[in-house]
């Protein structure tokens, strides 16, 4: 069935019951399948979010060190509030850990999730630990927005164009390092691992796309490719990308031969993927403190393939990997 | 280390951090610890709390159906708001699943638990589905307070009378019967399958307790003598119950000789464990829509042993078992 199968599912029973509407059903804003929920607050929307690292599925003990299992258990969860447009607040830290854990390996895993939670003001407020055969992570984040706009992946039209913040390419290159291929050069090493493991949600950056009229992203977590596809699902419209404009991080151009395939469906590197038309997005580029690039326009629906991706000359160039799914 | 020794590490190291005082610390009034985490909203109180069952550790599929595991994963946050006299809202569900699970399981899931939710009127507003080797199935709500009081562990005072709602053991002995005693009466297994499986949390009640002046309670999930130490830990005081007023279940008491350790120890009954002065308990009795029975008296604090349990001349009985610890 597959995770978006299954999301699918629960969504459908959860509508199904959504008929019988009464408080706090009414104030619901966004529901399941966006990146975070939002409802109607006292004075300002709320926002939450939730996401789970599993042992050996999303992370391998022998390779990430606690402190960034810690940074990046919180980073994927402020990601979400961040492609939201929000201003993450408040998280809940639910923990099933082996019982044999070492102290000293849970004080470094608090110590990497603090960490990012003070760069980016977050209060850690709540939680559970549990025993469990293997260790699973799951963070939920609170927040609000000061706008009454939120980012959606439901709002893209025909005309807008396809932009996305900063690089891509790092977190799936850093996969393939882990997996075995030799990279020499201990910087390089290491700018692979922070991406990977240490990834900055765009939290400002969603912030400032909501204040220039910015009302649809993701984050991109699955994939370029993948991602695109659920704002296309969504908003029920097609996506042309070219390849030539997919900002790759030039590390990557440089190391791996197959970094347009990590750029397009690694995944993982937390950047965000938006659209809107193009004096917006002009005005982005003119606000943001980090590279925004135009990788393509949305156009009508028209099924089977919701994203299609042209070499320079237009030609359709076919892909095989959609990103992340886990089942 | 233990589970609660696990939760006072990670507190201690967050509390380490909060000195770096920045928004949002500044709004959180009850953080990790309590049965939820608290925060000052725009207009109200906000409440958080999230838990985890793991399967093989909280259940076992071949006891429990899958409509009763949507109840309780449910049931079991709700409960933590009942235990800060909050209202639940909104709810996010973090499913990790093993690939191979029917379609029609995940169903029968979701509508054990949107038949909660409906129930209580609480919205289940988003979530995450991910692959794991086994079932692990994280809730989180977030409601909010009416009053500018909630409930919490820490305010327990000398001279307090403890109070519980409802019966307590029917769960524990649930569990005796699914561990292999017999029960051959169908109603009875029943009743003790319903307890354990679809424990109604006390959510009006605890609402009810803040407006009759209670300030101090707790659910009873680890069991009551657990629960009651966790008052005692946080209120630096010490309780004495008298083992004759504890308010066991007729059936339990009927069917299961080792009733009181049941009552005493077995947990899982989430009714609310609450103190107050004799007064307020007096306006409480008339006030709730179930029995209040008053069990014992919350004394000075004298360590080691923080609770004592009396038999009816005033002798203190041994007890072993101190409740669920999952580590």
């Amino acid at each position: 069935m597959g995770e978006f199968g299954l999301i699918n599912l629960i969504r459908s029973n959860i509508t199904r019951y959504e008929n019988f509407r009464r408080t706090p059903w009414q104030e619901v804003i966004v529901g399941i399948g966006d990146d975070a929920a939002a409802w109607q607050g006292d004075n300002h929307l709320q926002l939450a979010t939730t996401d789970t690292l599993v042992q050996d599925i999303h992370f391998n003990l022998d390779v990430i060190n606690w402190d960034e299992l810690g940074w990046k258990a919180l980073a994927v969860n402020l990601s979400d509030i961040a492609a939201m447009g929000g201003i993450p607040k408040y998280a809940l830290l639910a923990l099933a850990l082996p019982g044999e854990l070492e102290v000293e390996d849970i004080s470094k895993f608090t110590k990497g999730m603090l960490h990012l939670a003070r760069e980016l003001r977050v209060a850690i407020v709540g939680g559970n630990v549990a025993t469990a055969p293997n260790v699973i992570i799951t963070v939920t984040i609170i927040g609000c927005s000061e706008s009454e706009v939120i980012l959606k992946r439901s709002t893209a039209s025909p005309g807008d164009q396809i932009a996305v913040t900063g690089y891509l390419g790092l977190s799936a290159a850093a996969l393939e390092m882990f997996k075995g291929k030799t990279i020499s050069d201990p910087k390089l090493q290491n700018v692979l691992r922070q991406a990977h493991f240490r990834p900055m949600p765009k939290v400002e950056e969603g912030q400032l796309l909501v204040k220039q009229g910015v009302k649809t992203a993701i984050d991109i977590s699955d994939g370029l490719i993948a991602d695109l596809d659920h704002i296309c699902e969504f908003s029920k419209v097609n996506a042309k990308i070219k390849i030539e404009q997919v900002p790759v991080h030039p590390v990557v151009i440089k190391n791996f031969p197959n970094y347009q395939e990590l750029a397009l469906s690694g995944g993982e590197d937390y950047e965000l993927l938006f659209t809107a038309d193009e004096a917006t997005i002009a005005r982005v580029k003119q606000t943001l403190n980090c590279p925004v690039t135009v990788i393509g326009d949305i156009i009508e629906e028209k099924l089977p393939r919701r994203v299609t991706v042209a070499d320079s000359e237009g030609n359709i160039i076919p892909y095989k990997k959609m990103g992340w799914e886990h089942f």
